[in-house]
């Protein structure tokens, strides 16, 4: 229950193991070429341009950055955590100059308002949202943010590495230019996958560059063809695809569209509700400040009076790996447990019980129960 | 039979299949820590820092590339076909000044005596050597061009995308300042790690680098911690391994090793010497000119008079796949076969067996058997 990798289905792990293709197999074609329509469909993103390529999600992230930028390019960053700072570190490293809007407290998303002003008074060319950060559980108001970035003339990018096909995001409709995401979070394939949908306005951007895209790897003028040759159910190369991932992520789409993005958004609040319920009537206290500021697909939590990460051993003792912190100022002082992807009701409860668990052998005082009961009156 | 990804084998695969551990998780940490020692002593590098990240092995050679070129920098690129283009093209992208050294003939390699006067008139910072060309089946003569250069001064950089753990291939010894690979050929995995083991002299020169590394994603600036933490066995995190795919590496390197290096550079040379004598069987003619210009690891073939690519679908037929051609020059003209990794005297026969039928179905008059004979005759 770590927020990614997160749990995946028996039948993505069979597609991991099955015997390799070729990747200019006919079949290995057709999956491609599946997989990179029914991505549009997740991220609902009717227009836009998928790009999966073999890495991790810094590498989605780079391919943005990369592609985009020429050197002195204004970007303003909306900064909610670790890995928003990730983000800028990455846009500067192709010449960006970067302004951060940044939150006033941890856990909390900067206010819409100072963030209209720096669009306004930079003009930038483009600006970054983090979806959710791993690092906090701060899910940011995309749409709001997004719309903001339109009404400025500025490229609106998402980074939805733990958001994306859990967390309710809709590419087309919010006006987001590209949204990004890893394999491993709730798209629910093993790590190993980079993935951008690219809009209109980010590839039209992108085609009237001035100089080459600083990255050989990421660069679109190699992957673009490569993209466009599957989708035509056409054998084409540059790098070789990760092939059983592939695989895995066409068996994965195909579960997520099954159950439906609606559907799948409600479930994923559904459980998210119920897990932050039951950590309410344990009287614990959650780093994002509000629920507004609160992701659906993780929830960071701060350690009661008395009680520190030692209790993540016994949690784990009780059956269930959750994670540490991860934000440098707060890091020994909170855990996180991802909710995404494939989880049910069961898993909720079988994780706060497993909680409860730890907490009562830490020596922290509450009323044995009150978690499990608060998440399944969620869940009924 | 193709030339990557090769067939793996079903321990590999099983690997692949597992349920996902966390990338923190002792357990995993263990398998990463160990599979970076392994490395070692598959590349023969002793005092090598082996990466392993998640990418294609195109990222290997990217990674190579913009780590140590700084604009302005002198390249000498041993040029043998495709390849050897393609890493011309990265490290232009990070600024260096690239000399080619051309064969005379497509299945040629450069003259020493034409290496050693461009290194010697250009003294340039690094030289790269394709050590096996995947679209012409070449094989460069590594061990004298490696000891060239390093008279030269120049840093010796090896891609052996084709030719890891297959090829003979001993890095400390040869003077070979960086080998990189990929996971889907002779190593044994399928496809999405990037693997690179860079010897002393190389991480000298990156260390003094006076600009930061082009490519973010690729800057062993953020990977070298992860690299030390995994083998100290400490959890670290910059970007999410390739989880499953570094079991299937845990898995693949002990087999390897297992096996010995020395018995599976044997094993290699006798495969292909078998299979490329059931070609000469069959008068076939092999895009390599000499043997001494050939790979171990693959085979090219031409199609004899009369016969052209349409026979490719009679040899799947057959029960085996093989590549089409690859080098833009002869495209139609060739065949590839691979013959790496995990491969048998069975798979050997059968592929001649099924190429045999391929050719027979196409019109081609042979003595039917021949090829098969020769290849046995190699075997025994």
């Amino acid at each position: 229950m770590i927020p990614g990798p997160i749990e995946f289905t028996p039948d993505v792990l069979r597609a991991m193991g099955m015997p390799t293709t070729s990747h200019v197999a006919p079949n290995f074609i057709e999956v491609f070429g599946q997989a990179l329509e029914d991505l549009r469909k997740v991220f609902l993103a009717p227009n836009g341009q998928p790009f999966v390529v073999p890495g991790s999600g810094t590498l989605a992230m780079d391919m943005a950055a990369a592609n985009l930028i020429e050197p002195g390019d204004h970007a303003l960053v909306v900064n909610t955590g670790y890995f928003s700072d990730r983000f800028a570190m990455i846009l500067e490293r192709y010449g960006a100059i970067v302004t951060h809007v940044h939150a006033r407290a941890i856990g909390d998303v900067p206010p819409l308002s100072e963030v209209e002003s720096a669009l306004q008074s930079l003009k930038p060319k483009l600006m970054t949202i983090t979806h959710v950060d791993t690092s906090t559980a701060v899910g940011a108001n995309v749409k709001e943010l997004a719309a903001l970035g339109r009404k400025c003339g500025a490229l609106v990018i998402v980074d939805g590495v733990c958001a994306t096909a859990g967390e309710e995001m809709r590419q087309d409709e919010w006006g987001i230019d590209l949204a990004l995401t890893a394999s491993q979070k709730a798209l629910g394939v093993p790590p190993g996958l980079a993935i951008v949908v690219a809009g209109p306005r980010v590839m039209e951007t992108y085609k009237k560059r001035t100089i080459p895209v600083g990255n050989f790897y990421a660069d679109w003028t190699e992957w673009l063809p490569i993209m466009q040759a599957y989708e035509a159910r056409k054998p084409s190369y540059f790098a070789t695809p990760a092939v059983n991932l592939m695989w895995a992520l066409h068996v994965s789409l195909k579960g997520i569209l099954a159950e439906g993005m609606e559907a799948r958004f409600s479930r994923h609040k559904k459980m998210s509700d119920a897990f932050k319920a039951a950590m309410a009537a344990l009287a614990l206290k959650q780093v994002p400040v509000r629920p507004e500021t609160s992701a659906t697909t993780l929830s960071g939590v701060y350690y009661p009076p008395g009680v520190d990460k030692g209790v993540l051993k016994f949690v784990d003792e009780a059956g269930v790996i959750i994670a540490g912190g991860l934000h440098p100022a707060i890091r020994e002082l909170y855990f996180r447990v991802g909710h995404m992807g494939a989880v049910t009701g069961s898993d909720v409860i079988a994780t706060v019980a497993a909680i409860e668990s730890g907490l009562a052998r830490g020596g922290y005082k509450f009323e044995k129960g009150a978690g499990i009961v608060a998440a399944q009156k969620g869940l009924l």
